[in-house]
């Protein structure tokens, strides 16, 4: 497959109408006044399974054919892109097998399961889970869904800045999670292409940003993965990085990366002046505008990413006590 | 005008196409498992403005005249209905003005003008500031939009049940929060029109539970106003109460009253299950199913109706501070 294209996001709009939502751009009046021109807020965090994965997911297993889709689905994740695969298969009529760690808690399990996918367990590390999708991949000839360095998934997160440059035909620049890039890439190539003047900011954490130790070594290397409260931004890029890397190379104007208390920050700004419970990779956009990163010029608008975070951490954080 | 009709709700649904956001209809795994039976929450709380209120306001300043909307349109709502009325009247180009007391906080002032509305501070009490807005109406021929009791509100409101038939069809039961009536009436006879078998409940809270006393007495009666959880849902019917009051003796099934510990853990429950922040008058419904108040029979959708809660207040509720 050549490079992606804008024509590959429509394909993957149409592919994917009526399986996820067309998420709200809402005014925040706060950080507009914050940063003394207007602030919108791509409120992805609505979306269905509670994260932008739900996009590349249904793509992803959308374009597969008959046959594959026979033969269903598997992932290794716990976190979005499990939820995203889950769901989006179980809306497919297609089998999902997500297969888990022993250490993996009861509640995610159940999660999943809630979702319509079939669970294992196995092994005592995310490494064996993975290990053990890759076999089933294998033998039972089912289509690995990877969570995002790959065309398809790309696509999908592509609709959502589709549907921004839609919503607010004067945004001036963009304010991005960025992790593994497949949503920086998707939305980053998509706005790009029909206004290349947008300026593209993607944010990551300052413990263990995966993409930005690969940015400034010229090609994918590993970090230490360490505990963040923007735990769905960490892990790497995928030392065989194919597309996401040289995307972001191509599309990045300016990346930020941000310590715990902003995060934080972002966390309790959102609670107090959105009533959003946001995870902290959904907040990170959020949290790089109270910390002035972006110089104001233009309409913003900042994409909230995700939801999906455990209830008694965020009562910690809008509490103080993890900043 | 005649008794509203299921007509009236799609003219409605008609007028207000573009204003107001068709919200997603979600189903709740844990409440789900609660009941032993698919339970499904109404999403409102996502509406544009954090309520159900701007339908039924959209729909009463759509429906005026030219020379109406060029006279404007006044309220004196501190709350919902209040921001309703702003934001939909700046959205349709209809001058808003908006009385409030001088013991309105600044945020909530600030909130009100951020929507586009003018706002004028005057006298000490909720009550000054409603006959100021009806001295301005009458001297400035502005059009006074009443919270709940008038037809076209009440069949704006109706939209949500609208929308609720159609994303699913076979529901069988629906919670809907009672205060004033036009949520309730509206959304009552949108669904029992289309499927006469729903039954329907409406929940209140015991502190001040105006419709249930008027219901009670046959006529409007006044009610001592107390500070709840569930504020939203405070304040009288009005002795001369038009429309609300017989339709809600028509088309009530079963009527909850709810002590504040319940609705606190309805709240609590939103946090930490659905990762939403409700208001105490958005999660009563929540809150009935918790209590066991509905018995297991069907599909049962929950109205969740709005999130304009103070943080500080929401904060206190999900430590536990306010049960």
């Amino acid at each position: 497959m050549s490079a992606l294209s804008l024509h590959d996001l429509y394909l993957a709009r149409q592919r994917i109408h009526g399986l996820v939502r067309s998420t709200p751009l809402e005014l925040s009046p706060s950080l507009s006044r914050h940063l003394g021109t207007p602030v919108y807020l791509k409120l992805e965090a609505l979306q269905t399974t509670g994260s932008f994965k739900l996009r590349g997911a249904s793509n992803a297993i959308a374009a597969l054919s008959a046959e594959q889709r026979a033969c269903g689905v598997v992932t290794a994740s716990t976190g979005n892109h499990g939820r995203a695969v889950a769901h989006a298969a179980a809306q497919l009529g297609v089998k999902a097998t997500v297969f888990l760690s022993q250490l993996v808690p009861a509640n995610k399990v159940q999660a999943i399961r809630d979702l319509g996918a079939e669970v294992c367990i196995v092994g005592h590390s995310q490494d064996d889970a993975q290990q053990a999708a890759q076999q089933h991949a294998e033998q039972q000839g089912a289509t690995l869904i990877p969570p995002f360095d790959h065309p398809q998934v790309i696509a999908g997160q592509g609709t959502l800045g589709l549907e921004i440059i839609e919503q607010l035909p004067e945004v001036e620049q963009v304010l991005i999670p960025l992790s593994g890039g497949g949503l920086f890439a998707g939305v980053a190539l998509a706005m790009k292409s029909i206004k290349p003047a947008i300026t593209t900011h993607g944010i990551s954490m300052q413990r263990g940003a995966a993409m930005y130790a690969s940015l400034q070594a010229g090609k994918p290397v590993e970090v230490e993965e360490l505990p963040t409260l923007a735990d769905s931004l960490g892990g790497g890029i995928g030392l065989g990085n194919q597309h996401t890397l040289s995307m972001t190379q191509r599309l990045l104007d300016q990346l930020h990366l941000l310590p715990e208390a902003s995060i934080a920050n972002g966390m309790r700004h959102a609670y107090q002046h959105e009533r959003l419970v946001l995870e902290g990779a959904g907040a990170v956009g959020i949290a790089a505008l109270l910390d002035g990163l972006v110089t104001a010029r233009g309409p913003v608008v900042v994409v909230v990413s995700g939801r999906n975070v455990d209830s008694a951490q965020h009562q910690r954080v809008i509490n103080g006590g993890d900043a």
